[in-house]
């Protein structure tokens, strides 16, 4: 109660797009203003709620003064406080300008952007990582975390010239799993290094592979699946880096499956001997 | 030879944003209008030529003033023609403002829409046909209806309140299987009917499904896959018409598969033994 209380002080009521705080969070749509900001937003209480319990660092919460008494927002605010974030009551108006949608969620919240360093991944024994060579499309990058997410691999590695983990539209894709999948970025030279030194199997997938991708036994070493990009593939020097070239058989012409979807397949294929139903926390 | 020629005399040069043919062509961004004109609009040559190959009814082809001269186009130009179509000759600006995009396709293609009678689907041994439950994101289909094409499956029904399949961002993400999959249309009530008169296995998956979508036997007969929307998930009275409520086991939080993955996962589960890589037309 006494922080709820010291809470309602601190924060600041915006109705106006002019106002400097705003405008910054606004810019956030840039990546040039993220980096410079080294932060992202987020949309949503639960997934600000879940951010903030997995120890993301919250910079601003904004919600809608139609939350206000809402006790689950009041709760979200104070955290905010006591994290030395700032919490910021905006207009409907507000909101829709920050989200860029008509009917914005009630609640959206600024965090610091986070990334693992290369370095500090090694992975063990059961461990699955994906790697996106030079993903272009936010939507798949996002999706493709939601997956990793959803079948327990341990997090992504962004290989080259990639689009943005923390762009709005890959984090709505990730639909909260950008909070629980670490995301590394690399050069290839650097990916390549760090791959020398990795003890598991690296499997890609190629159009050019002459290998089932339900024919290798993934066994319970670590495992990496090196994707390529959505218009070329896998360039030759990182195809070579593989243990196995894959291909996932396909009837129609070829190449003909999304990345994501592609990604999702393989995935499942990697974990079949891992998840079973009884895994389920329902 | 004399075919280009008579096609070259009724090719028609616009360059104004004005012209009555732009603005019909522009109004298909919106579903109202095409649904008035009965019509949608997909990007880019190899895709042009597929839907002709495939037998699609061309209303428009429109190029880019810079592919004049070009056989290729010349030659796409003059199939327009003798099939009774219009071939506009166009600025950069005009395709731009046509495909609302800054780098856009050299040629853009307007064609009949086309749905498949749900009466007219009788499903043979082998057969597989995905229904998806009200839809909502034009991503998600596209998607979905380019790994049907990818595993060979038969088409996609889509039951109740759906995105618009001829929705230019659906088109998009088909990458040309737009063209190659039957769609038809249903109410729930048209769909429940016609799914009495199916012979074959109807799966669906399901929050609530105890079964693991690896443990049932496909076999050989004509199998219909069912999902539910992004949101919600099968309603109850498309549950009870599945012969199994299948789940995909997920080790995160419940729910957490993008719908096109999902759809992905099962269905190379459900193709498993009829795909093999000696299948693929290289």
């Amino acid at each position: 109660m006494t922080e709820q209380h010291r809470t309602v002080g601190r924060v600041k009521e915006v109705t106006s797009l002019a106002n400097p705080l705003v405008k910054d969070i606004k810019a956030l749509a840039l990546k040039k203003f993220r980096d410079q900001q080294h932060a992202f937003m987020a949309e949503g209480l639960k997934l600000v709620i879940d951010a903030l319990d997995l120890g993301w660092s919250i910079k601003t919460l904004v919600f809608a003064k139609a939350g206000l008494g809402n006790p689950t927002i009041e709760k979200v605010a104070a955290r905010t406080v006591a994290a030395g974030g700032t919490v910021l009551e905006v207009s409907e108006k507000v909101l829709s300008a920050i989200t860029r949608r008509d009917n914005p969620q009630m609640v959206v919240g600024v965090f610091s952007q986070q990334f693992v360093a290369l370095k500090d991944i090694r992975p063990r024994d059961g461990d699955v990582w994906v790697a996106l060579d030079r993903v272009r499309d936010p939507g798949n990058l996002g999706t493709v975390m939601r997956t990793v997410d959803a079948v327990g691999a341990r997090g992504v590695i962004l290989v080259g010239d990639t689009t943005d983990p923390f762009a709005v539209e890959t984090v709505r894709a990730t639909m909260g799993s950008i909070f629980a999948v670490p995301v590394a970025k690399a050069t290839t030279e650097q990916f390549l290094a760090w791959r020398r030194g990795f003890a598991g199997l690296v499997a890609g997938t190629h159009l050019k592979g002459a290998v089932d991708y339900r024919s290798v036994d993934f066994g319970n070493r670590p495992v990496l699946l090196l994707m390529g990009n959505e218009q070329q593939g896998l360039p030759d020097e990182l195809a070579a880096s593989c243990d196995h070239l894959l291909r996932i058989p396909q009837a129609g012409r070829a190449d003909s499956l999304n990345l994501a979807v592609a990604t999702g397949v393989m995935l499942y294929e990697i974990r079949r001997g891992a998840l079973k139903l009884e895994d389920i926390r329902a």
